[in-house]
């Protein structure tokens, strides 16, 4: 069973304190990135895996989903977001994503943002979600970007021009990797951009969009700061892949 | 038109020196990678870009390819290639891959090793290989990875755990990198993974296989000292894609 860090009190307190959690997808620095790869939601059948506070799941309702479920594996996030959802066409289920049951062909539409870094067995998530989504259907999702989440802790170090380099190490080391993120011993695995990309094209999906967010021009306007970090290497990893219309199921 | 530096004395003088170039695909720590990647070659027709000694070229031949036109920018290396090649099927020609002009759908094959990083125009490079491809035709190559190749000179830094770590920066800054390799002033050009992958995907190709290069633990055993650099941070990207048998020309 996957690690329910987002039931601990302390971090969910300090969760809550994001701009993300106070504000939403408005506050979601990746949020237009992963927004520019969602295909029309209108009339579609969305499944959200990891929604949290559920503020992508209310969009999407906005948009006009038939319908979306939303699905997490903390009790007090989807408290929350049951408290805060008031459309018909959202409903919420506990699930852990490592042991995660999907019905087949319901979905025609499956999103994930920032939640796959915590489930242990990639092929097997991906393989669950091939078969719940409608032949055509699409899956997007993001991750913690590899290049960011290879060492346990990410760091900063001085080259030797004197500007601030991001310090990779253990990149082609894949695996479970413990670190101290608002409470200590938070557990999330690490891997390659190659086996995410191979293990969607072994699943039978074929290739839509990926995307290394960086800021746009007008985030930098806002986030002057941002150029010195977010430039230096990307911290999400956003992809989109599609079932094919026909052949295998 | 790109830099010609493998017709430089000094630079062709350190490059014969290196283990790929004295010793061949034997030398090459990331040949079973991309050998890996190769579909069968007997009976097609194939091109190598970048050809340089055409050490590739005549192992393709030795496969059973039915021709295999080699072309590279450096007059020395093709002279040097044409004088070491006694096989029929191997030809070489001289091209710059910034001006490459190919005769549509005349081979099934394509392949590139650690050149595509010196072109600077990826997406008319990658869309003249598309239609120069017969339908169902393969494309695979190797570039530096864009984590080794986002700075113009790679450097390892102390991180805080006094284990070395790889200084990435300007990984989201695309365009030119001046560079000290051999000799002074090499140009090169920096791309993410995703501007590879939505480039390839933007000409017409399937999605094949992604490879960040790290060493088995066969050349583990033989490079112990491996271990500490080649699993930080991978140094090369192989890509597999297919131009679909049926449809866009």
């Amino acid at each position: 069973m996957a690690q329910n860090i987002y039931d601990d009190a302390a971090f969910l307190a300090g969760y809550s304190e994001f701009p993300r959690s106070r504000e939403g997808l408005s506050g979601t620095s990746e949020w237009p990135a992963l927004r520019a790869l969602l295909p029309p939601v209108r009339g579609r059948r969305v499944i959200e895996l990891g929604c949290g506070f559920g503020h992508l799941c209310r969009w999407l309702a906005t948009e006009g989903a038939q319908s979306v479920l939303g699905m997490d594996l903390s009790e007090k996030m989807l408290a929350r977001a049951a408290a805060e959802t008031h459309n018909a066409a959202v409903t919420y289920r506990r699930a852990d994503l490592d042991s995660l049951v999907l019905e087949p062909a319901t979905a025609e539409l499956i999103v994930s943002s920032m939640t796959f870094h915590y489930v242990e067995n990639f092929a097997r998530l991906i393989g669950t979600i091939f078969a719940a989504l409608a032949p055509g259907g699409d899956l997007v999702f993001s991750v913690e970007h590899p290049i960011y989440a290879a060492r346990a802790t990410p760091e900063w170090a001085t080259a030797t021009d004197g500007r601030q380099a991001f310090a990779i190490a253990d990149y082609s080391i894949e695996g479970k990797r413990q670190t101290n993120w608002i409470v200590d011993g938070v557990v999330k695995y690490h891997r390659t951009i190659a086996t995410m990309l191979n293990g969607l094209r072994d699943a039978g999906f074929t290739y839509g969009s990926v995307d290394e967010w960086a800021p746009s021009t007008r985030q930098l306007e806002t986030h002057p700061d941002w150029r010195e970090t977010e430039l230096a290497r990307p911290m999400f990893l956003l992809i989109a892949a599609r079932k094919p219309a026909t052949g295998k199921n």
